[in-house]
């Protein structure tokens, strides 16, 4: 697919993928709108979709789709690189619809990933834990058994099937001024942007929250110019990657702001979500939390809804301890 | 009030505090359902009620029942003694409705606890880490001041509050053949029973969930008399209690049975909860969903609904480290 999903196309995405998902639950929490002094802070909560994540939306998007294109993948099967949420979402695809896929995975990988990729029947095939490693030995099992690859968020494809988080939302609640998203590869935000303008019925504002160790979405943003992604070293593991091509187009186009956030405001956002709404969620969740705090003015007396894109993270090493 | 709460007392409690409390949440959950075995397995999320637990639901009835009762306590104000989850639902249902508030406390308390009374405006006395003191310290404050003392559990103005999370249970959902309730003081167990006796269209069965290193509930329900407390060493800390007298009384006439499960196996379901459901439960949460996986084939092909008691838990010292 080579053009930006149009709305019949979330429209058909969104029937294509409804039954494997859950419908997530949007929550309130008086808390949170008191302290962020809104008039309404509503939580898309995708860290109880299945797989934990927003991203077997676009997973099993592609695999569906691409099966209908060329049905001899059903047995070639779809193979990604990723050592987070989208492996083990491509993995779980691959397990509901029964077509093999291979994850290639750097060897010092965590567990917990592993183990969902393996608990879903995927294949994992180990690589150095480098860019050079990991191209090669994808682009090697790619030519040997003709898999297809699906990128964890740079495909229209992946793009258009997370667009349904917010095609949700906006279905359940119409009157809402702002949407906030994290961004990492955009896959969530761009899928969100799009979602935004075809199905909202007001002004409504989407905004990103990025870790400013991270920040090469809100650079790419500001200079009008794709750059490239920062060592990946923030707590936010699932907003690491660089921002995709086709990721930046749509959000060049149509984003409203970035917020930047240091590494404390996301941890201390994700014990709040912990500790407030006793929900668990990775801190890539917390950032578009930690935006929303960070510049409460900005967002007082509004509508403003919140995704909560995940909730893998390692419980035997919270980041809380210095809370 | 001297007299087991009957089917038309629960009904006027319920519309007593009905605007005060959250309805809960009733989750699914596809592992935990293929997991047991079971039809179906629901949870009663009271980890997401106001102040974290189950506990203000029997807090503000008392509380307002006893302003009704005598009005010149809206000056005098409440107190109990208590380190958990009761001394924050008691210190919250003081602050919405405006009455004075005292807790006395161990003085070794947990900060997390402490706050929380604080955050309410409770006033907290603290006293020596024993009995003696705790009940002196209450004893001598209820002179000087008149206030009104609220027992955690043992008071059946707390049983029928807390026998609203049961009664709400099966409005929703008609068709369950097992409640399964955690056990320490009783409040809640008792308070399920009753609601199940009155509101059950079936034969449901209330079983109880309670840790071997706690087992009073057990052994008085076995030797149908009131044994004492065991030393208060469960990881479990809400159901380190010894159980109460008006609360035995109940258990003995309606309940079905205890499951007694091990602190490892309390630790893992708590686990499983946080992971797979994304959920943050306590520890006492947790001995119910325990008791359940530890009796799966009892629970086979059956409606299965699995009462969270709480989500307080000390997020900077979870359990975690051995699993």
């Amino acid at each position: 697919m080579n053009i930006i999903p149009d709305k019949n196309f979330v429209l058909k995405v969104y029937h294509n993928i409804k039954n494997y998902i859950h419908r997530t639950p949007i929550l309130t929490s008086d808390y949170f709108t008191k302290f962020i002094g809104a008039k309404n802070v509503y939580f898309k909560c995708e860290n109880v979709q299945k797989t934990g994540s927003f991203k077997i939306r676009g997973a099993i998007n592609a695999v569906s789709m691409h099966l209908d294109d060329d049905p001899s993948l059903s047995k070639k099967g779809f193979i990604t690189h990723s050592s987070g949420n989208h492996a083990g979402a491509l993995a779980y695809a691959g397990k509901i619809l029964g077509i093999p896929i291979t994850v290639v995975m750097p060897k010092d990988s965590k567990k917990a990933k592993i183990d969902a990729v393996r608990s879903y029947g995927g294949e994992i095939v180990f690589c150095e834990p480098d860019l050079a490693s990991r191209e090669a030995t994808t682009n090697k099992i790619i030519q040997e058994k003709e898999m297809k690859l699906i990128h964890p968020y740079d495909d229209y494809l992946i793009i258009a099937g997370q667009s349904t988080v917010v095609y949700e939302l906006l279905y359940d609640i119409d009157d809402i001024d702002y949407v906030v998203s994290p961004v990492g590869g955009g896959g969530l935000l761009s899928g969100s942007l799009l979602a935004a303008k075809y199905f909202s019925k007001g002004n409504l504002k989407v905004i990103a929250g990025e870790p400013e160790l991270a920040k090469d979405a809100y650079l790419s943003f500001k200079n009008n110019k794709l750059m490239k992604p920062l060592p990946p070293i923030t707590v936010a593991d699932g907003l690491r990657t660089g921002l995709g091509k086709r990721n930046f187009e749509i959000i060049q186009k149509n984003l409203h702001d970035i917020i930047l956030v240091e590494e404390e405001e996301i941890i201390k956002a994700m014990f709040r979500i912990f500790e407030r709404m006793k929900l668990v969620v990775e801190p890539s969740s917390a950032t578009a939390v930690a935006a929303v705090i960070k510049e409460k003015e900005r967002f007082k007396n509004k509508n403003v809804a919140i995704i909560i894109s995940g909730g893998n993270v390692d419980l035997q090493d919270l980041p809380f301890k210095n809370i």
